[in-house]
């Protein structure tokens, strides 16, 4: 039985990259899915496809119904979703993505620094389980399918 | 026909008391629901209930359970969830309570400056409606009883 | 037991107002719904709300989106959908509301001339029954109530 | 992770090949369903299989049935729906076709030519995203894929 | 707290009448609706609206439709269904109309002679309760609002 | 794309052998599952596993709740059911499953003879597609995968 | 707006007559369902309506269908499930409605002493507010209504 | 057709690991999961991921969100759910997950010693077939793929 897991939340380091190879070492049977995590392109998106727009907004717009897109199948096609907050950035796009998790009836795995945890305590709330490091997280998983 | 109107959003001045006062002044068959508007008796209503806990987190943890269980029961009951994003504060809860309409097949609308477009710009996206101002949204309900 | 009836289909005559006449003459227990029917402040509610657009489609695109929250919401409160299809223009948001109320277990009432069968047999099939007059249609309304 | 792609619309041009070699010389990872294209025999298949009819109607009803099993099926396994509307012909089963999709929580894909932008404003609100050609329909779905 | 029964089953003697005069005279707090009682007019509603029909079984079909629009739409107003089989007939749409009340999460109450255990065995399991007197069904239903 | 077909109807000859004979020759892409054909052992299972019953009602009770499981299950994984009615026995449990296949958004295909057109009304109305002979519906199935 | 309340758990004591008494006595808007509170008619129910049974465990299955129904109904019915668990009893149709609830997206408060902490861990996770009094429980419901 | 069961029930004993040998040594086409059967492991889970909690109660409680992750994903991944009752223990966990099992449409096989039918019989009657041995629960998942 191999999970499908999404991995929500800022896409300004490489925090996936740590995650996937963490869990790979473990041999845990899991397919990960995002979003785009090149932040320029993920702005830029709406641009690529579409052409340019007439402002700011507008272009916003266009990128967002591609990113968008994108988080619809792959958040459909999933077991499981992390979201990870971190200290920077408004992030509203992962609370959104956290809440239509659990609205589906998918398990929410929530990653924030204890810092984090008086604005983030009602979807922490939702989630299934809050934890403070993506190793935590990744222990999480490996309870799913541990024999003893 | 009335509606029933969720007022999600943060809870730090009175703009649900000027909504509905602009709501009532037109006469629309409105009725609004919301959270708990006294930031301080919401932040402590985990320990007014169950009593002194052990930290702060678990403090927070024992609010926003009642808290949750407030928006779940009113959201349920909702047809229409207004979200109103300002430029202070987290607000999390307000993109999860957002989200959360959308999946369950209530219009969502979205009241944000035009400051916030970018970070916002994906939960705009998965509304009905996005504005600028209170009065915007409440032409917007308006229009949903308008004849001519 | 009170039905609410949403009236999907052109807007460009009065064919609403009669069917309502029509169907209170015989006294049935009914509330009816719909799109805003003024063709002109339809088309126009985008820019009405929010202030000028840079072009026709973003005005368009504005005005489909305050169109889409009413018939969200009333579509959500009806009971019964039906949908008249005329000779003339595109009626492709007609043929969405109708199909949007089979895939949410809503009964469909489909009204259309015989001459456009052809175009319209896919949808006739998802219907629960089409007629070809209003007559025809607020038949099958009583029906529902008949008592022999 | 392959995903299974609908491709709604008109039947009368040989677009879906145009489609589906564009998208394999990509390598992306699609499997394509679809209406039956060969226009004569999707308008015969109810006579074909029930045969002869007592007139025009009953013989599109007939065919209706058959297209429509075909539709209901695969659409049901589809994670996107693509809908294509050109200028001619009325197109109504595609506008339902897509209705369906975003009913069933399916993200829809619009490709019209900027023409048909004020009739289809509605539809095109509630897909996740809207073009003017193939070559931004497929790059929306590579970008589903994208690394970088 | 007002429910409202579907009274499912065979339409050729007046067991509703009989039924709803003994839950009324417990003071009940009971609506109840059905299907068109009236054997002939049933049979005759197709070609009361849509006019003569090709044929027989064209004329069943389009008193079909109309009498599964009935059913529809009150079987989604109901709380409960109560479907009543006796020796004579097929009462093939009575099956129906039961399965799909358990399928939309709606209680069963199946009335059945002790003689047709056999052919509704799966049926009966597919039910809340099964009973053989009406008596027994009023009960039942008495017992949901009993308060000692 | 491989669809698996539930064969719902009457177990007391072979014409799911047939059935299958048919579509296999032709090469279509299926899968099949259905009840236990073997009239005995349907009747027989629920001693077979629990032992005797007090009663020949409790014996029935008992085989149904094996049956009904299998069906069950079985059903949750199909993407097509079709329900034979032949002229003889009650067949209420076909009925039963045909209806919770479309409550399910499963497309109905039923056959049955002409003769019994009256009866079967209701529910030929709900069915995707209603034929009268086993080689239609396999003509039906082929043309979902039909090219041209 | 008033809020339904199913008052779920053991039915050995007077609990839920305090419990409606002391939220009566707030002034809040609530209506308040239950199982039938005398447990010697509830064990009695089935051979009450279906005559004697052959033996002790067919007179409790008899018994426990009129009270699934029960159950089934006012749970359909209910807004919020209050599940109260005491030391005695094994009281696992509690923690099946309970779950149930849970399962309908309806909101959860758990009553329990604080010595059933480790046996009801896992349900007092799913629950919305796990609280040990009856008055917490109240208290719970007057914060969804209260302005201040 | 592979089917993925869900082992619910108590874990003080090696009752799966005999379960799944006996299916093993029928051929059955099925695939086992369940709760973490280590029991010490299971009340640990919660300080082993993330670190030691301030009392008895919260220990627990953070056990009791990863094994309700785990049940949580295991759950939605399985076809049918099997739960063991026993006379220790409470195992209100195991009548949990069993009606969660209901309430999501997935079949429950209840496996319990005949001495406790008076307690558990609203959930049996909630089940699709209740036995008091694990041979017959095998014989009942056998008895979906026999043939004959």
């Amino acid at each position: 039985m191999e999970l499908t897991i999404y991995l929500a939340g800022q896409i300004h380091d490489n925090w996936r990259k740590d995650f996937k190879e963490k869990a790979t070492s473990l041999g845990l049977p899991l397919q990960f899915v995002g979003p785009m995590e090149n932040h320029e392109r993920s702005d830029q998106i709406g641009e690529d496809i579409l052409g340019e727009q007439p402002n700011q907004i507008l272009k916003d717009e266009a990128a967002s119904k591609f990113n968008n897109l994108r988080t619809h199948v792959l958040l459909n096609k999933s077991d499981i979703v992390i979201a990870l907050f971190g200290e920077k950035y408004k992030q509203w796009n992962s609370a959104m993505d956290a809440a239509t998790a659990v609205a589906l009836n998918k398990p929410l795995i929530l990653i924030r620094p204890e810092s984090l945890h008086h604005p983030l305590k009602e979807l922490s709330e939702k989630s299934q389980v809050t934890v403070e490091t993506m190793d935590q997280a990744i222990q999480a998983l490996a309870y799913i399918f541990a024999e003893k």
